[in-house]
């Protein structure tokens, strides 16, 4: 009876610009799926623009932030939960996703990537830097799905929920 | 545009069942005041009694699972928020609330109080043992509010909102 | 072949110079021992006098901070483990004490006390206010030991390792 | 007055066995050098070999462990934190060392990189894969120092402490 949480990781001030224009359908696709959608909840770059595509879809939104009050945190976010523990929330964004897809590759996303392979949760890549493809194909893990448009990332994301 | 959070919090296993009358009511009028509920989300005691009644008067809740995956959630939880961090993620749902309410006086229910008061969150104990209130007295600290019913726990948030 | 760890539990700014002292003779006592002395690690209170107490016996000091630095670490910690994660962090100190001592009654030991009688470690109460002592006696728990000279509760500690 | 940290981040069961005697030689330096280890504490490939080499050669170590006991501790490991958090853990390894040493690339070792980037703490990669540096070299962070020897890392750690 819980809902469908979609997480979508991806960099705060680092974000670009194309990173924000695919978080933002991104937001709004989870929210057209009636999906629920899970980000690191601060007020930049693509949690925010996620968050904000989710909410103009009448979506709901929850925000995992680092710091231990709201003051940072996005005006499109629903939930926040102040986790007050700063990076080390970063793994509590991937056990909390149903799906995670990342959008962008800051450290702290890369952070996310890794600890959704380590903790085996459905991962899609979106518009994924190759390098970092030719880097994961190095380890022992399997590969994580990669989607180059929101939409197609979605598409995938309906075949495993 | 965030919404507004009460934290009900209160024991699992050792909850007694005057500790769970109280908690379905205060999901109840939780909900009705168009609250979000946030407790610690498992299928138990005063956590599990809590999300019910929200959920009976079509509310939003939200659980802070100590656990890394949803097994033991609650099943009248909306949003399972799995930590992974066990007994840590105590704090979690004190700074994540805007008023708590503490129903019940368990080792990790008075964890919470403790954490409330020291983080400085409003704070109202519902039908508290009154050791636990001569204790806090003692303290350092402005003592916290208290309510003998639900609906004066209710009323008392009403002012802090 | 890991060492003994004995956490000392105490408050920082609200300490008494009672709590003060006794927290000094602990840290003695704990390295006399050749125990290793595990505290919150900051530079006030109980922590900072049992890390000194600690230090000048020639022992081995632990720090588990709630700061994501060592700015506000005593300088009586050898070790100072930067969690990064506030309040959160008190949870390490009870799982990571072989044996736990309360010295103090605030807040934040107050928090600790609970989490050591939740996770069921062994819990000596240094000097405790008989209000505490009442309210745990109500609650479905072990009655922690009782101590009121650090001589006391080292003398306890002794028996449980 | 605080120790020299040193940490050493590299795979448990995932580690191959040139990072297996990397990590143990990192550790027989890092003990030459009067510095302390810092590991992930467990009984399994890098943090078992560091932490055995560093009490070979008499050093101190610390296992910060993901567990909330310390069944699965290294044998090697004096001081073992029992954060009881998983992976949410990696933050405070980064965290608490003055100079963090990567030693293989597994995807929690990779989780610690990102975050080591993220923190801007002081970053030696030893052996790395070339196309984790191509990646890194992408990002907007500064390239971390770079070592293929046990001896040259601890000489780069050497200019920065």
């Amino acid at each position: 009876m819980t809902k469908t949480i979609i997480g979508v990781m991806g960099p705060g001030d680092g974000a670009s610009q194309k990173d924000i224009n695919l978080a933002y359908k991104l937001g709004k696709f989870v929210a057209n799926q009636n999906w629920t959608l899970l980000t690191g909840g601060r007020n930049k770059g693509v949690m925010d623009a996620a968050s904000k595509g989710a909410k103009e879809s009448g979506g709901l939104t929850i925000g995992i932030l680092p710091d231990s009050d709201k003051r940072n945190c996005s005006k499109f976010v629903d939930i926040p939960v102040c986790t007050g523990m700063g990076s080390a929330r970063n793994n509590i964004n991937i056990l909390s996703s149903d799906v995670v897809i990342a959008c962008g590759s800051g450290a702290g996303t890369t952070s996310e990537i890794m600890m959704a392979l380590k903790a085996q949760k459905p991962l899609i890549l979106l518009a994924a830097s190759p390098k970092l493809i030719d880097f994961i194909t190095e380890m022992n893990y399997p590969l994580p799905a990669r989607a180059q448009t929101a939409d197609q990332a979605i598409q995938i994301a309906k075949t495993i929920i």
